[in-house]
């Protein structure tokens, strides 16, 4: 199930993804027209805290209107609608892991760590698919795409098992973690760096885990100017989605919402010799199997 | 003027220190008594955001409720007060500078760094005044306190320029940066070490603006056990108050209710040869001169 959060005569809402992917539902509009439910706007983030329970209860709305879809009014072509991050404001900043594909530490000259670098994306810096990463010329040269799987936190935990990690995922969405290598390299630490406003694309949907039978399997490829640029398997990862579950959460409590983008592979701008970095009217598509692509253009 | 928030016969409220920060009043339940408001409980932020009108307003409150303090249900004494930490759960991480202070750099073995470092801390890591900062004892041997001034955003902006940087200030606080100095050695990025559940204690007050005239001239002590560990001025950082708010501002927004943490100054455990890492029983107390003390004691 993919689950989207949409824009329609200049209403938002949340929805999901029916009839091959050409329509929308509105879940909250559904819930009226189907239950008398008048509990008000859905929230993404209580339809993840209630996870499988909520994709069930999701599956028999989509199954009940499908026998009334030429009637119903809560289907929406997604032609006509604006797809927004799928969680446009999580409740803390975005978990990022770093060198986390061998190749791609390479490239950026460091050694493969032996432990998991963490940092952190401001939330201010979310946009949706489609909209426009801004180049914010005056302070940095050097604006660079890196393709990143994300997984979206559907249960609250600390010090989680690896064995048990992947109960504590709700599912996995695409992350653009653009990043300005001049002032990653000035300021140490990356989070300036990661997080200049409309640096963090995310979505277009979040998969909910039960389609994706084996995230190692997927394949991640990032096409700029329709170029393909980095491409590998999620199964590249040194550390895997349960051990960084697992080593996060040792001694940091994980939450309902919280998005942890794990990693890009090799092929960023910087890897180039000279390197590739974005430019005014570029077009950044990341693409992942079994989810779909994020696409976002340069602005001035 | 000194906001608290507070806990009283299992409720919660926001505050003002009154009669010589002997007493608080109930800034809600003086509004009800006073103005017949019944709009509900007060958030900090909200207060925040209204800032010197805000603070105008609970000046007379003061007043008012001055010439009744006998009477009047809605003061009371400081001692049957557990102090929260002021704001719980701001929206995002907290933004933390490293670095700021040179003898500081020196002792961890660094060089004065020209650019800002900044980093994060994980609001789940948040605890108030009094409360215990776990040792995490399965994980990390070398847990360290950093003392330091954290301002209080109460004005969203972006490339806010140094000389109006103070019109963004709301006010400001004691932040305790713990950190497991091996966590931050083997992570290189510092968001784990630094975001461990208890890792950020804050408060135990946050003074408005207006009642310091200059944070410069402000003295930070931290003692561990009653011994002197830090001692500075704030006039010593390299980077400013206005400097760092203009910095981080250039391309990421500041929001109403962020903390920035200014750093810390010399005297940390890792400092000392050999290191005065933390141990159970300890007690930290970080004294800001004209904002108070903000003390926690170290549990396994």
């Amino acid at each position: 199930m993919k689950l989207v959060k949409g824009k329609i005569h200049d209403k938002t809402f949340i929805g999901i993804l029916i009839n091959k992917e050409t329509q929308v539902l509105d879940i909250q509009r559904a819930e009226e027209e189907l239950y008398e439910n008048k509990s008000g706007p859905i929230l993404m983030v209580d339809g993840i805290e209630k996870n499988d329970k909520w994709i069930e209860h999701l599956e028999q709305i989509i199954h009940w209107s499908e026998k009334e879809r030429e009637t119903v009014t809560f289907i929406y072509d997604l032609k006509d609608v604006i797809l927004l991050a799928p969680i446009e404001r999580p409740k803390k900043n975005i978990i990022c892991v770093g060198k986390n594909y061998q190749r791609h530490a390479q490239e950026m000259g460091s050694l493969t760590p032996e432990h998991l670098v963490v940092f952190s994306k401001s939330p201010t810096a979310i946009i949706g698919p489609g909209e426009n990463i801004c180049l914010h010329s005056h302070i940095t040269k050097q604006v660079d795409y890196e393709g990143e799987l994300a997984v979206v936190i559907g249960k609250k935990g600390r010090a989680i098992k690896e064995e048990d990690a992947m109960d504590y995922v709700f599912g996995y969405t695409i992350l653009n973690d653009i990043t300005a290598r001049d002032l990653q390299a000035n300021h140490q630490q990356f989070l300036l760096s990661k997080s200049l406003d409309t640096f963090c694309p995310i979505g277009p949907y979040i998969v909910h885990k039960s389609a994706i039978m084996d995230p190692n399997r997927l394949s991640l490829k990032t096409y700029v100017n329709g170029e393909l640029r980095q491409s590998a398997y999620v199964s590249e990862m040194m550390f895997n989605i349960p051990q960084m579950i697992s080593i996060i959460s040792r001694g940091m409590t994980l939450e309902v919402g919280d998005i942890i983008a794990t990693g890009t592979p090799a092929g960023v701008g910087k890897g180039f010799n000279p390197p590739k970095y974005l430019s005014e009217g570029d077009k950044v598509e990341i693409e992942v199997e079994g989810i779909g692509v994020l696409s976002n253009s340069l602005s001035s």
